[in-house]
């Protein structure tokens, strides 16, 4: 225990960060040359770069590119430590918490405390459907689409009937946001052109690709306008857009769509990807019951608009799991209020404690639809088709974390969109052939 | 049902080959322009290049740069049909095959039979090895590994006693072949470089990486005075080379080693990577049993010399299956029987019924010792150190299957062994907190 940062003798303020999301990432990255130290607790060993989470299900990302280690993040970060466990509970009186790192769990104290634990998939009222449609929140949910996806294939190919080769595929993507929309362009990209050849019995490029969409506009955030480029770039594609449509029901193979006017369509499908709600991580609820803060409907905390829980000053909450004048859970936000934190927490060690909210830039918002086009709304600009696609490049090359993933990014992106190969296709594990993939 | 290639009145010669590693790929391609029709049989969906096992292993490659999709490779091979399936049995007299695909067996019939079906590890008379110490002969070990290596550091940071600390520490690594050697020298590598300043509480450099080899010498096949070459530059990288010693004992956190003295050593280790033997894949069993054939102490097929089973001129067998002439088992041995079952083919259907002797070309055997050093004998050529590396680079990029992943390859490459960063760090599946990674 050579570490100066561990000892019992650093009496500087103990900053513990919960999450190494966006929101955490962005605090840690903004207390560098406050005079704290940091702990950053995580469930997992890698800041995971969400928005491209579809590009690892779809092969064209490994693992890595978009999951660097935590730790080497935080390398050159002396006086910030890395935790890998899982928060149990809080003790806002005794400004501790307890975490469990493999098996054992240990009580770590904090002067501030930043919670950036972020949000989970969302079934609404219907938990039964989360063993029939997977999400897309982690590493662990884009491994298994992934190979949901090209074993579908597989299993077409493999299919002796017909019935059960139609659904196998027929894709079902719920939630027409943005990452909704990139899914089923993408789906429809490697069915196409990715898969081009490959098959002898089937053709992959008939496959089909359902967008389910309980609204009546595809990424809505993006105004009227570039909803209607979106709608039409899908179509072009040949995704079936639904709109007004509501999935009611679902089993091993088949979904069941319900139409604004009362129709319902039973669609046979083997592959369904569920990009239609999330809800604030479970720890949301736990620390809820012990400062005696206000969950909204989502399972978010209700914050003060300096993120701070309502009586307890040392607490902030950030990104996905905050509720605050109804901003979005998108990336922008968590960076954007977890580096306010930051600057709050530099500001009181001056000794100026007076709370200041914390005031929302709007940055945009995107999604790619197809190889070359993508939606964009930057500030008052709207641009869709192939300068949106530059846009999408660009902020998505800024944004990923390390030259090596940008560098690494960018070289599959060129192989995947101006070339057609796919890296990632090996099916592993439970989904090689004998172990049916759908156990478990 | 649109194939000519699956289409019943397609009365072409129909050549089967089990397996897609080295042996199948090389006979599929040198069929290509041959008046036949191909199905290629394997239980993944990838041919792994084997060679490059321990890069995933240790976090450098991603999975789809070394395994890339059987059906890709073949896609513009329009006679010849992928299959993801196992073998279960073999008719020689009706000339048909059983294969259960998805959990449904299918019957398939061939003229000629090209069994290319590999190895497995082998703990020679210590299965009960097995659950303590991973093999390297698929991508779901180097997935395992690759968990179990980070991991360990993981645990090894979490680890509040000193003993459990200096397990995790620890790696043994058994069989001193070009595979453990590899081995070693990365996880040497990775602790000393690409770990650095990420940890607060353990220094990454200070593990341990025992090789442990029952032969005097480490890669005895490239002869004494580069076996010295290996060994040394083993040893100035900091792995502790044991030579004539044996694993006589494993258990959970711990090995027994045995000198030829008869001395024991006991090492507190968490993390083993056998790469001591291999076997015959289990089909050689059945398939000693349907043809009468002789399987050898590795449970290998004694072919003739021509590769056929004696008495059954259409079926042959290649690469670490076949036993012949005590080649050894390595992917150049089966590129080159893979190769000359296929130009037998071709010389029966124009009517060239004279068998022709397998003659091997040895075009030599090379270890990567770290970056920028390699043992490398090619003919009569003998060189370590940087030149042999220039050799280690040129070759594996050279066989790395398809443009992309060579290019994709060098640039982890330099990103690995010019700079010090590891693309594939991200802990996945179980190996995340809270369960037990060495459970299952």
């Amino acid at each position: 225990m050579t570490n100066p940062t561990a000892a019992p003798e650093d009496h500087r303020h103990h900053v513990v960060i919960i999450g190494a999301g966006f929101g955490g990432l962005f605090a840690t990255k903004a207390l560098r040359r406050t005079p704290v130290r940091v702990t950053v607790i995580d469930r997992t060993n890698h800041h995971l770069f969400q928005p491209l989470l579809y590009q690892v299900a779809t092969g064209i990302l490994s693992e890595g590119q978009i999951a660097p280690a935590t730790r080497d993040i935080f390398r050159n970060y002396p006086s910030t430590e890395i935790v890998l466990g899982e928060v149990l509970s809080v003790d806002p009186s005794a400004h501790s918490i307890e975490v469990l790192e493999f098996g054992e769990t240990a009580t770590v104290s904090y002067d501030s405390l930043i919670v950036a634990a972020g949000a989970t998939t969302s079934y609404f009222d219907h938990d039964e459907y989360r063993t029939h449609a997977s999400g897309m929140k982690s590493l662990d949910d884009a491994l298994h689409l992934r190979g949901q996806i090209f074993g579908a294939f597989e299993r077409a190919e493999a299919a002796t009937d017909d019935e059960a080769r139609l659904a196998f595929m027929t894709f079902v993507v719920v939630g027409g946001g943005p990452t909704g929309v990139e899914m089923a362009g993408q789906l429809k990209e490697l069915s196409r052109r990715a898969l081009r050849s490959n098959y002898r019995r089937i053709d992959p490029s008939s496959s089909r690709v359902l967008l389910v969409e309980g609204g009546d506009r595809l990424v809505p955030a993006m105004g009227e306008r570039l909803s209607a480029v979106t709608e039409r770039d899908m179509e072009r594609l040949g995704v079936e857009v639904h709109l007004s449509a509501l999935v009611t029901g679902m089993d091993e193979t088949s979904v069941e769509i319900t139409q604004r006017d009362g129709t319902t369509l039973a669609v046979s499908s083997a592959t369904r990807i569920w990009a239609a709600g999330t809800r604030g991580a479970p720890l949301g609820a736990t620390l809820a019951t012990a400062t005696g803060a206000t969950l909204d409907r989502s399972g978010r905390i209700e914050v003060e608009p300096d993120c701070t829980i309502p009586g307890h000053p040392q607490i902030f909450v950030v990104g996905d799991l905050m509720a605050l004048d109804q901003l979005p859970g998108v990336a922008e936000v968590a960076m954007q209020s977890g580096a306010h934190c930051a600057r709050t927490i530099g500001r009181r060690l001056k000794g100026d404690e007076a709370p200041r909210p914390f005031v929302y830039r709007d940055l945009g918002t995107m999604a790619a639809v197809s190889r070359f086009r993508a939606v964009a709304k930057i500030g008052p600009l709207k641009v869709g088709g192939f300068l949106g696609w530059l846009l999408w490049l660009v902020v998505h090359v800024t944004f990923l974390t390390g030259f090596k993933n940008r560098f690494g990014a960018l070289s599959r992106w060129v192989i995947s969109f101006i070339g057609r190969g796919r890296y990632e296709r090996a099916l592993i594990g439970r989904w090689a052939t004998g172990e049916d993939p759908h156990a478990g």
